[in-house]
Parts: structure tokens; C-alpha cells; sequence
């Protein structure tokens, strides 16, 4: 019953991150309730991304002329300091926290193995052919997200990079801000603990 | 340091039913890394939408030749029984149970103040005309979801609906299938002592 475009758009959608079949159909659906201006509209937006670039040296996404982003292309940020995230997203979150001057490495998502794949050897390859012609960096901070195979993967990471850098670390761990220790589970209590100040 | 189309595209998802703000540009970022042809494939399907008609009768979407979708244009089923829904993913569950014969007629999601909208009465109108020339429907089914803003609605749609039918009921409520006692609320229990066997 379930019309053939609608289908495929479901199908196509819950491809998409976070989304399950019976989301993707409701939103296919909504979008055919939209009518044809909006979904055009809705069409076109999607399109415009094949005109998005990847950076050459941190694959973060972007739309300047060039192969830089604005980061790396920004010669008052400390390009010797080097951030390593899973996704585009991560960076902006840090970025908005308004204290980080270094540049990025996006990753990619930690598999759930946590054994690194071709794609993110590949990517953390460029960053160390790039230290080395520049006797290495001063900081590579490791920001995977704090899972259990992310800190899996950032032991990896570590064994890969260390050898490339004056210092290598890690997020801090503990209670978020507005945390209620009640709450709270007991290995960010530990990690809290451990790390007091 | 989003770029102006990851923006874009971050808001127009973000209308969808279902996705937050930050989901929209998670989801934004993921299709800008799935590559032209990905990307293309996906607009294509957004746009494919536009083919899709209304069927006059009961509102649902189709890709058929002339006005009618495949229940209204289905002699074998039931014309003068009709179930009111408030989304057509509501009418595709009601066919999957393969127990009812008649029709539908699609309403549009009920409002927050259970006020019946313009486009409402519209959709209601057009299906007590076609009643009132058929000599009226043997049953309405009211299957509004059954919020308590779904329970006022259904009441206006009673009034609005019961000199046109011989029958007009709502959906039995009580325990789901697997519905666990101890875990069901107070208030689908009382219906469920109410509506016992």
C-alpha cells in the first residue's frame, strides 16, 4: 500500500543517522505532505552539498576556494597542536567552548571492534607525514568519545602517534558540569574521584 | 564554522517530524559524506514525491492513474464503513492487522487544543457529502490516537459526524498484546477493568 517513491525515500532515510524504518516513513510521508515547492526546496539544499570540499589536512567539510578550511587555512591557530575527533560535529562542539587554538584531525566513527579502519589509518598517516616535516607536534590530544572501545581506539591512536608528538593526552574525566553526584554512574564517580582538584 | 549549505540543510531537516536541532546537523554532516552520487541519489528521491497525487476521496497519497488511491478505487472493499485516522502511517498499521474492509479518511494530525482546523472540517466535509449521497455510512471508526488532546477531538468528531451513520465507535482500549500489569499506567488499567472480557 505503501506507494513506490515513498518506499524508496524510507529506505533511503533510514540509512541516515539515528533514524529507524518507522521514523524514516513518517518523515517520507510529512516530506510528500510538504508539496512541491518545499520539497524542491528540501531537494535542492541536499544537492548543494556535492559543492561542500573535504579538507586536504583535517577532512573537516567546508566551502572555501582551496584545500584548506578556515581552521588550518587560520595562521594565528598553533597548527603543531592537533586535535583528533570522530566527526565534524565534535570539533564544533569543542570550538564553541572558545579555548582551543590548535587545529583538528576528523577521524571518523570508532568501530566497535576498535581496531582502526583502513580510511582512519590512512587519515592519521597524513597528520604524521605532516608532523614529521615539522619534527613533530607539540600536543596531540586524543577526544574519541569516552566509551569503552573509544578508549579501546584511543589506545591505538596513541601507540600510532606517540613517537610524533612532545606530549600526547586526553579529555579530562568526570562530572559534567551541573552533574548531581546522586545520579551519576559509578565510573564517572570513580574517574572524578581519581581526578580531583 | 558551519558551512552556509551544512546550515541550510540543518534547518530544513530540522522541520522534520521527530529531529532536533542537533540530530539535523549529525544527519547534515553524514549525507555530506556520502559523495556525489549518494547525494544526488537521495535528492532524486526526495524529488520523485512531487509524482505522488492525493486521492480526493480519503486524502491518503498514491501513485495511481486517476484520483482515487488503491482502497477507495477497490470495489471489493467497503465504501460506506470509515476509519477517521489523523496520519496515514496510522491507516498502514490498521491494514497490517488484515481484519478491516472499508475505507479511510485521512485527517491531518489533531491539535494541541483538540480544535478541529480548517482543512479538518474541509476533509470532514467532503466525507459526510459523499455519505449524505450514498443514503449515510453503516460505521465510523474514530481511531484518533488516544491522547487525552485525541480523546476531545474524537468527541468532536462524534458530534460532527453521528447524524450521518448508523454506527460510529472508537477503538477499544486496554492492554496491549505482552502488556505487563505491573508496568501499565493507571489509566490504561482502569480501561482495561472497564473493557473486561
Amino acid at each position: 500500500m505503501v506507494s513506490e517513491p515513498l518506499r524508496r525515500l524510507q529506505e533511503a532515510l533510514q540509512e541516515l543517522p539515528g533514524i529507524g524504518p518507522r521514523q524514516a516513513l513518517r518523515i517520507a510521508y510529512f516530506i510528500s505532505s510538504l508539496g512541491k515547492v518545499r520539497i524542491t526546496e528540501l531537494a535542492r539544499a541536499i544537492l548543494r552539498l556535492t559543492e561542500l570540499r573535504t579538507c586536504t589536512q583535517c577532512f573537516l567539510t567546508h566551502e572555501r576556494e582551496g584545500a584548506f578550511c578556515a581552521i588550518c587555512g587560520d595562521e594565528t591557530r598553533d597548527q603543531l597542536t592537533v586535535t583528533i575527533v570522530e566527526r565534524e560535529t565534535d570539533a564544533l562542539s569543542i570550538e564553541k567552548a572558545q579555548i582551543y587554538r590548535g587545529r583538528y584531525l576528523i577521524l571518523g566513527e570508532v568501530r566497535r571492534d576498535s581496531e582502526l579502519s583502513i580510511e582512519q589509518k590512512i587519515r592519521l598517516n597524513s597528520l604524521l607525514s605532516f608532523l614529521k616535516e615539522r619534527g613533530g607536534a607539540l600536543e596531540i590530544i586524543i577526544a574519541v568519545n569516552q566509551t569503552m572501545y573509544g578508549e579501546l581506539a584511543a589506545e591505538r591512536i596513541e601507540e600510532y602517534a606517540k613517537s610524533h608528538t612532545k606530549k600526547i593526552t586526553r579529555l579530562g574525566r568526570g562530572l559534567p558540569t551541573g552533574g548531581e553526584i546522586e545520579f551519576a554512574d559509578p565510573d564517572t564517580l570513580a574517574h572524578s574521584l581519581k581526578n580531583r582538584r
